[in-house]
C-alpha cells in the first residue's frame, strides 16, 4: 500500500532539515503528515497537547471521507471501533395541538440519488480516529513531538531557495528549544492559529451571528424512540440535536445562547446539570437519565473564514485555522481531511519534480471556495428547518435516485432542491473544484476535438468532481472490485482507459500505447529512472510515480485475453485490467455498467484522467492516431515541469 | 459480542476440574475452544506443537465459513491479512492438436444460483487463521498449553457423574505431568489421533485408492495468465492444481503417486527441485521460476472416515481425526470448523441446563453424514473433470441464479446437476442436517396445523438447512443490516418472528407474546433468574441465554412505531426489530424481499426457529391464539429438560 516514492532517496543537508514542519496533530495535520510520510518525505510534526484528543470534539466521518480512508487502507481500523452509523435523520417538533414533541419526518442522510459506496455517516470519537493515523505514521517512522509548540518562523526563498522556512520550536514548559529548516511549514493548529496570527491573516465572518453551544457525550437511559438516530428536536423549551455514538453513547448538542438574543454574552455558560435539565424538558413526554457523562463542554462559536490560506506558498494553513462554523452539519473533520489531501499531493507533485511550483497556487482557491460553500450551506441548512419541516412526499421525491437528475431539476420545488444540495454537501460528494489548470474547462490550454466537453458530449463525468463509483471484475483473478478504490492514495494521477469493445478499439489502444512511448509524452517524460530494475510485483507504479494506469474493457471477463487484447505497456499493469461486466441497478439495461455510468461509449470507450485526490481532471475520446495522447500531453503540460508533446505550456 | 452466560457463574470443585479438555489447537480445537470460552466454560486446551502452524497446511475458507467467522466477529481480523480471494476456477487441458496447454473453460467458484453473502473462497495460511482464534481465546482468558500431549484418559460416569473424565497430560519432553478432571474430552489431534486409537475406533476407507501429494507454497515469476486464479491443469506431463495465496504467493498441488500405479509406494517422495521441474514441464509453453519457496511437503493421503465420533458422549472426536480426504476441494478446515461448532452449542445447551443430555447423541450422526457426503463428493468431483471439461453453455446454465431451481432440475443434464451440487458443497451452503429432534420433519413429536411443512407450504426454508440471507433495515437506527448476522454466535436459539403487515398481524403478535409469557412456555421455563437485574443495554439475551428474538415487519421503516406495533416482550429486543424494506435482485417484484425469499406470507408472516449454528429448526405460521407458541413448545420439548406447554416430551 505505502508505495515508496522517488523522493525517498533524496538527501537532506543535515538532520535539522525537513521537507515540512507540521504544527498540530488534529485531523488536518495528521492527514497531511500521513500522506507525505507514505510518499517518502521527511517530516517534523509537533503538537502542544501531551496526548491525542482524549474525549469529545469532532466525530462525524461523511460518506466521501470514508471512501478516502478506505483508499488509504485506514477504513478497517476505524470500523474496528464499531462506530455508530447514521443512515437517517429524524425531525421532532411540537405537535399542532398539545404539549411535548412528535416526529414530523425522517430523511436519509445520504439518499439514493447520491451514488455512494457507504451511504451513511460514521460517528466515532476524534481521539480514536487520530490514533489510527498516529499508528500509521509510526509505520512510516514519524512520531508526533509532544507537547511542543511553535514560537516563531521566517520564510525567505531568496536567502535559501531550497529550505526557505526557519521554524523555532519549544517544549510547552519552555525547557527545550529547537530551530529547524524546512521547505514548507503547515499550520493545522485549530481556530486559534499562531501561524495565522503571525502572518497577520484576518478572519471574515460570513454570518454575523455567533452562538454558545453546550455539547455532552454520555450513556443514557431513555424511552425516546430515536435515541440511536440523528435527530433535530425543536420544542417549546428549546432545541437540541441528538447524535448517536459508539459504545452506546449519545451526543447532545444544545444551543445555550445566540448573539441574536438581547442578553447574549459569548462567555455565557451552563453546568452539565443545567444542560441535562434542559434536555429533559425538551424531550418531554419522553424521559432521559444519564448513566455516565464522558465529556461535557461549552464553547462559543462563530462562522469565520480565513482571508488567506497562505502568503508565499511555503507557509500554509488548513482545517479549523481557516474556517470555523457550527458543529451541526458534522463537516469540520471532513473539510480538514480534504484541505490536507489537496495540499499533500500538490506538494508531492512539485517536490518530486513533476509539476511546476505554481501548482501550489491552486490550493488556496480550491479549498477556500469549498469553505465558503460550507459556510453558506451551514446557514441555509439551519434556515431550511426553521421555516417548516419537510413533507413526506418531498422527502420521497428528493430521496429517490434518478437517472435524469439534471433534466428534472426544474420540476423540483425550492425545498427539494435545497434538500438535495444539502445531502450532496453533507455526504461530501457535493464538494467540487472550479476551472483551473487541473480541472479542464473550455479555456484550458488543452484544446482538441477529442476532449469530451461535459456539456457538449454524453460524458457524465465533470472535471473537478469525483469519479463515479463502479464495480468491475479484475481480469487476472476474477475478483469483483470497486474501480474507484483500485489505485490506492499513492500521490499519482490515475489514468482510466475505458477501452470499450476490444474488437473495436484494438487499433486505438495500440496507438494510445505507441504514442505514450514517444519521447516527449507525459508517460516518457516522467518515467522512473530505475524502471528497468522495478520488481515484477510492483502493481501501481512500475513506470513512474507520476501516474498509474487502469484499463477497463466493456466485455465479459472470460472474453478478455490480456496477451491478445492489451498492448504491453498497459498489460504491465496486469492487476489493473478489468472487465466492465457487473450489473448495476442504476443502469439496469447497460451492457457495460461502468462505461454507461461514466457516460462513455460502450463500443469506443474513452480515457479519464483523475487527480491523485480522486477528482476528475479531463475526459478524452479514445481515438486511433495520436490525438488522444496529444490531448493528455496538453493537459499535463498546463502544470508540468517539462515540455510535453511539443506543445507550449501555460499555467 | 462475547456475551457472558449463566454458566460463567458456575463453580468447579478444584482448579484441576475443567468443563472440557481439548487436545489439539488446529482449526477444530480452536473453534470449539473459542465458542465454549466465550460462553463461560472452563477449558484446558493443549497442543503438542511448541507454536502455531508456521507455514503451509490448510488455507481455504469457504463462503459459508466466512459467514460463520463474521458471525463470531473474527472476519475482519482474517481479512486484515489481505488473503487471496478465488471467484473463479480455470481449467487447462492439452489442445486438440499440438503441444502445451490451453484454457478450456472457467466457472465461478460460488455461482449466483447460490445466494451467498461472500461468493468467493478466501485463501490464507492456516497459521494466521489459528492466531486469530488464539488471540480471541486470550481475551477469554484461555491460553494453549504447549508443547503438551495427552498420555491417557478414562471416562466413568458412574464413578463421577459430574466430572467423569480423567485425563493424563504431559509435557512432550516428559518432564512434567498433570492429571485433570473434566466433564468432556475432545480429540482434535488430526489424522493420527491418540484418543481415537485408545477408543479403538476404526477408520473406513470409502475410496480404496490412496495418493502421494506434493504441495509447494512460494513466490513465482511466470507468464502463465491464470496464476492468480484457482486452476486445474492437465497436461501430457501430469496434472497440477494452482491456488493463489496472500503476499503474492501461489500454492501448487502436484500428485506424485497414486495407488493405482503398479510401482506405488506410500513413502514415495520427490524433492522440491523435482516438483518444480515437473511443474515447468506441465505449464509449457508458459514459463515459471521460483523467487522463494515458503513451504514444501510431500504426504500420502487416503480417504478415510472414523467409525464413531464418540463412544460415550463424554469423549468426542472431530476434524481430521474423523475424516481425511484429498486437499483439492479445500474442505478440511471448513469441515473441522463445523464439527466443532456443532458440538460446542450442544455441550452448551446441555451444561446450561436447557437440553437433555441425549442432545449430544445428535453430534455424531449429523457430522458423520456430512463427512460421508464430503468423501462421496470428493470422488465425484475428481471424476467430473477426468471425463470431460464442461462446455461454456453448461457453465452458463449452471451459474445463473434462478428462482425455480427446484422445478428446473429435471431439465438439467447430469453434468450441470453434479456441477451445482459441487458448488453448493464446496461453498459450504450444501451442508445440511437430516431429520431429528432439532430439524423438524413429519415424524417429529411437534405436530400442529401451524407447522409449515417444507413440501406442503410455500416456505422455502428447509429444517436442517441454513437460513436464507437477507438485507433488512434496523428500526431504531435505520441501519441496513444482514439479517442472518444480526444475532452473534452466542449459543442461543434464534427466533425470527416475521411479522408481516403490522395492521394484519397485530392480534397474532399480541397473542404470540402473551402465550410466551405463560408459565410453561419455552420462554418462561428458561428465563434468566437474574432477568430483573439485566442492564437495559443487553441486546441479545435480556430474558434468557436459551434464545434471542428478532421481529421483522413487512413494512417500510418509518411506518413502524415500536411503541405502537410491537408487544413489550418483543420490543425489549429493541435492536432486533427490523423493516423488511430493502430491494433484492432475486425477488425484484417483492414488496418485502426477506419475507419473499423465505417463502413467508408478506401479510401474515411466520416464525422461524434457527439453531444456534444457523440451521433452520422449524417454521410455523404466525396465528392468532395459542397455536404458534404451542407448536414451538412442542418443538423445544422434544429435546429440552423441562416439560413445556403441557406437552409430553420425547427425544
Amino acid at each position: 500500500m505505502a508505495t515508496q516514492t522517488a523522493s525517498q532517496t533524496k538527501k537532506h543537508p543535515t538532520l535539522n532539515h525537513y521537507d515540512i514542519v507540521i504544527v498540530g496533530a488534529g485531523p488536518v495535520g495528521l492527514m497531511l503528515s500521513t500522506c507525505l510520510a507514505r510518499w517518502g518525505y521527511r517530516i517534523k510534526h509537533i503538537d502542544n497537547r501531551p496526548e491525542p484528543t482524549p474525549t469529545g470534539r469532532a466525530d462525524g466521518i461523511q460518506p466521501r471521507s470514508l471512501d478516502l480512508l478506505r483508499n488509504m487502507g485506514l477504513k478497517s481500523a476505524i470500523m474496528a471501533h464499531k462506530p455508530a452509523r447514521v443512515y437517517e435523520v429524524a425531525f421532532w417538533d411540537p405537535p399542532k395541538s398539545g404539549k411535548g414533541i412528535v416526529r414530523t419526518g425522517t430523511w436519509p442522510s445520504c439518499p439514493s440519488f447520491i451514488d455512494a459506496r457507504y451511504p451513511f455517516t460514521t460517528l466515532l470519537h476524534q481521539g480514536l480516529i487520530e490514533r489510527v493515523f498516529i499508528s500509521d505514521l509510526e509505520k512510516s517512522g514519524v512520531e508526533i513531538q509532544r507537547p511542543w509548540t511553535i514560537t516563531g518562523f521566517t520564510s525567505d526563498e531568496k536567502a535559501d531557495p531550497e529550505y526557505p522556512v526557519t521554524v523555532e520550536l519549544a517544549h510547552v514548559d519552555g525547557t527545550f528549544k529547537q530551530t529547524v529548516k524546512a521547505k514548507y511549514l503547515f499550520g493545522g493548529e485549530g481556530a486559534r492559529s499562531f501561524i495565522r496570527d503571525q502572518l497577520k491573516i484576518g478572519i471574515k465572518h460570513k454570518d454575523p451571528i455567533s452562538y454558545v453551544w453546550g455539547v455532552m457525550d454520555g450513556v443514557v437511559k431513555t424511552d425516546f424512540p430515536d435515541i440511536k438516530m440523528k435527530c433535530t428536536i425543536h420544542s417549546a423549551h428549546g432545541s437540541i440535536m441528538v447524535i448517536p455514538r459508539e459504545n452506546n453513547m449519545v451526543r447532545l448538542y444544545i444551543q445555550i445562547a445566540s448573539s441574536e438574543e438581547p442578553d447574549f454574552h459569548p462567555r455565557k455558560t451552563a453546568t452539565a446539570e443545567e444542560v441535562q435539565e434542559r434536555a429533559k424538558r425538551i424531550l418531554q413526554p419522553y424521559s432521559i437519565e444519564w448513566e455516565t457523562v464522558e465529556w461535557y463542554s461549552v464553547y462559543p462559536i462563530g462562522q469565520g473564514i480565513s482571508d488567506r490560506y497562505t502568503l508565499d506558498h511555503r507557509v500554509f494553513l488548513g482545517g479549523d485555522a481557516c474556517h470555523t462554523h457550527s458543529p451541526k452539519a458534522g463537516q469540520g473533520m471532513n473539510t480538514a481531511f480534504l484541505d490536507a489531501l489537496n495540499l499533500a499531493w500538490k506538494i508531492h507533485l512539485v517536490e518530486a519534480g513533476f509539476a511546476r511550483r505554481e501548482l501550489l497556487e491552486t490550493y488556496e482557491p480550491e479549498r477556500k471556495e469549498v469553505a465558503e460553500a460550507l459556510l453558506a450551506f451551514d446557514n441555509k441548512y439551519a434556515k431550511l428547518f426553521s421555516q417548516r419541516p419537510p413533507q413526506a412526499s418531498e422527502v420521497a421525491a428528493a430521496s429517490t435516485h434518478t437517472q435524469q437528475s439534471e433534466s428534472s431539476v426544474e420540476e423540483e420545488n425550492e425545498f427539494i432542491k435545497t434538500f438535495k444540495e444539502s445531502c450532496e454537501f453533507t455526504s461530501g460528494y457535493g464538494v467540487f473544484y472550479k476551472e483551473n489548470a487541473l480541472n479542464w474547462h473550455p479555456a484550458h490550454p488543452a484544446q482538441s476535438h477529442v476532449i469530451l466537453h461535459p456539456s457538449k458530449s454524453n460524458t457524465r463525468l465533470m472535471p473537478g468532481r469525483l469519479l463515479t463509483i463502479a464495480d468491475v471484475t479484475r481480469v487476472v483473478d476474477a475478483n469483483v472490485v470497486h474501480l474507484e478504490q483500485e489505485i490506492p492514495l499513492n500521490g499519482s494521477f490515475r489514468i482510466f482507459v475505458f477501452a470499450g469493445n476490444p474488437s473495436v478499439t484494438a487499433q486505438a489502444l495500440k496507438d494510445f500505447a505507441a504514442n505514450l512511448e514517444k519521447k516527449n509524452s507525459f508517460y516518457s517524460a516522467y518515467a522512473r529512472p530505475d524502471a528497468a530494475q522495478v520488481s515484477h510485483h510492483e502493481r501501481h507504479n512500475p513506470h513512474s510515480f507520476f501516474y498509474t494506469i487502469c484499463t477497463i474493457f466493456a466485455a465479459k471477463r472470460p472474453e478478455i485475453e490480456i496477451s491478445r487484447d492489451v498492448p504491453a505497456l498497459l498489460a504491465r499493469y496486469r492487476d489493473h485490467i478489468y472487465a466492465d461486466d457487473r450489473w448495476d441497478r442504476r443502469v439496469p439495461d447497460a451492457k457495460a455498467a461502468a462505461h454507461a455510468k461514466m457516460g462513455l461509449d460502450q463500443e469506443k470507450g474513452g480515457v479519464v484522467v483523475v487527480r491523485p485526490d480522486g477528482y476528475v481532471g479531463i475526459v478524452v475520446a479514445l481515438e486511433e492516431g495520436s490525438a488522444t495522447v496529444d490531448a493528455l500531453n496538453q493537459y499535463f503540460g498546463a502544470f508540468c515541469t517539462k515540455k510535453l508533446g511539443g506543445e507550449v505550456c501555460q499555467l
